[in-house]
């Protein structure tokens, strides 16, 4: 029965087939407004400099820096004040040597001018102004590019948009984008013990769980989901539905029922559909063993354990990263970071084990039963404790690596 | 000029104004495939145990455990072979003193059974099975209810629908679920320097970014946002497009223009229409401080600094807090773990300093510059560095809050 000769190592997953897929789908051109969220099609360079004037940083005076040199309480320098800048002004005004002009935060200096005092620094009357404090040339001014230089490259083809980069293109007038369209993912769920929720449930069979917590997954993503239905246990329904299901998606998806014969369907459908059929038997961690990912021409068929609890941390680990290849992301991987352990964890060493975890606060996660048939515990998770392979465990107190569902 | 007599420590704000917000909005029914994302308007009780059939966790022989006692390689105990259990049957089968079922994992337990030797420790011929270790009584079973009791509360009313937690509805049966509407929150932006997409820019005058950053950030709440144009630097305009707007919406947003005038003419605008007016003048923070939270009867006016830094970081540390319980969550904080510094971080002890940060990898956090007027480093940082009130920094090396933008 057990055909795992070759379980794949999760780093090998990620290197060998993961980090080399290519987009794929097609682009499309999105105004701004509508491109939070999706992947760039394209590298986007700076049209112009930002700012593109000359800018005071401060409220103050605009002065040739050299004019104020020395400048101090007991031994003022006074300049002729020649007017006020407003923001949003278009300055063609000159400055000369001696002269200044008042200044507000954001608008632009005089040509001539190189430097800001600091309104602190200055005493204001009708028609001069006293420097109390000098400055030194290019102080308290944002030069044209000092942020951006036109031509540069700001935001690399494969990067998501989202915080603070929809600004930055709105800044530079770039109102419309090339972004990647939308992945087309057909989902299935298998095993006769499954039932729909159009279904009545008899005493002994179990409610579509899987398909459920993949709607959950993929909800964040770039991805246009359609669940397509329970597979019966026979051969030929996994076939024809994967020949339907390959002509209209991009990626199709499968989860296990609990039996045996779900996985062996799973395989043997892909490997008769055609090369290079079945490319990962099994995974070497824990819980997720009884993995499959296949390859028909080039588009994947990903066939998921059975076991709810399993089935979504395969899916976080390897099918959402797969995603987001196939969407034209370029990084792919679960985001992590260190935290302590309110317990100890055990594991396998044989294998890279994961545990459910809840997140405390005070940067402590309490690990939660994981290896197990229950649902419950994979609801109050927060993301997963990593261990090793090769590690036995983490004592209570260590630190370990938790990668959160949400980040 | 200078009216921040009463600058608020954000603790103060989380504690005595959003922490004691109540949901504005109304519930809907929606389907469990569209609760996603949404936030509960109900408690959820489980209406049924789970399982609610004794299940077998492995493939093996379900057995009474007494009568296995003692088994072992060398001493085996001989059960008579009654049949076999699949996966989904409602089974009514007796099992007596003496006797097995072979049965797979997930398969309900015969009446009487109250364990199950695994497969490896049996040795199975046609009509009498071979037990070569014994059980424990309820050892390698599921009960009912073991995972989830009847009745017990599940869900609770202001958590989120997300991860595994719409699988588990779905394995109860829960397929319709109160969740709160979207909040409707209009957006203004101000400043006679700030130019819309719609317009010619000239020289001297700045594009709109915390418009487009407001959309970032507001994507993944609850939110049905609406962008309703810059107000002009006029006391009437403010008092007149607020008026509206508290009659259409949820909350109102508004983000400053540089100048100072923008901020005093929220100020008053709100004071002038109602009761109890200004309630926060300024944040005990750096950067964000020209920050204001006002309230007209119910709702929430807020504006925002107009330095797209401070901008983002009042909005992604008060307003999306806000913005959260106003849309019925319970959890509002942003989410943080300890990471460790490349650089050292200066900080004002005066106030509480937030630093852009960048992820390095091996929890490494990059700060890059955050009190100026750039633009640049916003767009590529992944969240904030926090330095609390009383510290003057960290050092290079040293642990620090870290809160992601997306957690």
């Amino acid at each position: 029965m057990e055909k795992f000769l070759n379980l794949k190592d999760p780093q090998e997953v990620y290197r060998d087939i993961i980090q080399i897929i290519e987009p794929a789908v097609n682009e499309e051109k999105v105004p701004l407004e509508n491109s939070i969220g999706r992947i760039l099609a394209e590298d986007i360079f700076a049209p112009e400099d930002y700012p593109d004037f000359p800018r005071s940083t401060v409220d103050g005076f605009a002065v040739k820096a050299k004019d104020v040199f020395g400048a101090s309480y007991n031994d003022p320098i006074y300049l002729i004040k020649k007017g006020a800048i407003n923001i949003g002004e278009d300055v063609s005004l000159v400055l000369n040597e001696g002269e200044t002009y008042q200044i507000v935060t954001g608008a632009m200096l005089a040509r001539g001018a190189d430097a800001v005092v600091m309104r602190e620094y200055a005493r204001d009357s009708s028609e001069n102004v006293e420097i109390i404090r000098g400055v030194a040339n290019g102080e308290n001014v944002l030069k044209e590019g000092d942020d951006i230089k036109k031509g540069s490259l700001i935001l690399r083809k494969g990067s998501k948009i989202l915080g603070g980069t929809s600004g930055l293109l709105s800044a530079l007038g770039i109102y419309e984008l090339k972004v990647y369209s939308p992945l087309k993912v057909h989902i299935y769920s298998s095993g006769d013990e499954v039932v729909l929720p159009s279904e009545v449930k008899t005493r002994g069979k179990v409610r579509d769980v899987n398909t459920y917590n993949l709607f959950s997954l993929l909800k964040t993503e770039n991805v246009k989901y359609q669940y397509k239905g329970r597979l019966k246990d026979d051969l030929d329904v996994f076939i024809k539905a994967f020949e339907s299901s390959l002509e209209e998606a991009d990626l199709v998806v499968v989860s296990g029922g609990s039996s045996k014969s779900a996985k062996d369907y799973t395989e043997t459908a892909i490997n008769n559909l055609g090369r290079p059929g079945v490319i990962v038997h099994g995974l070497l961690i824990s819980p997720g063993k009884p993995s499959i990912v296949g390859k028909v021409g080039n588009k994947f068929i990903f066939g998921l354990p059975g076991h709810p609890t399993s089935c979504f941390i395969v899916s976080f680990l390897f099918l959402l990263p797969m995603i987001r290849r196939l969407s034209g992301l370029r990084d792919f991987l679960p985001k992590s970071f260190a935290i302590r352990l309110q317990e100890s964890v055990y594991a396998k060493a044989s294998k890279e084990t994961y545990v459910l975890g809840k997140l405390l606060g005070e940067n402590i996660v309490s690990p939660l039963p994981t290896d197990s048939p229950l649902i419950f515990p994979l609801s109050q998770s927060d993301g997963l404790i990593r261990i090793p392979l090769g590690t036995e465990g983490k004592e209570k107190g260590d630190f370990a690596e938790f990668l959160p569902w949400e980040f």
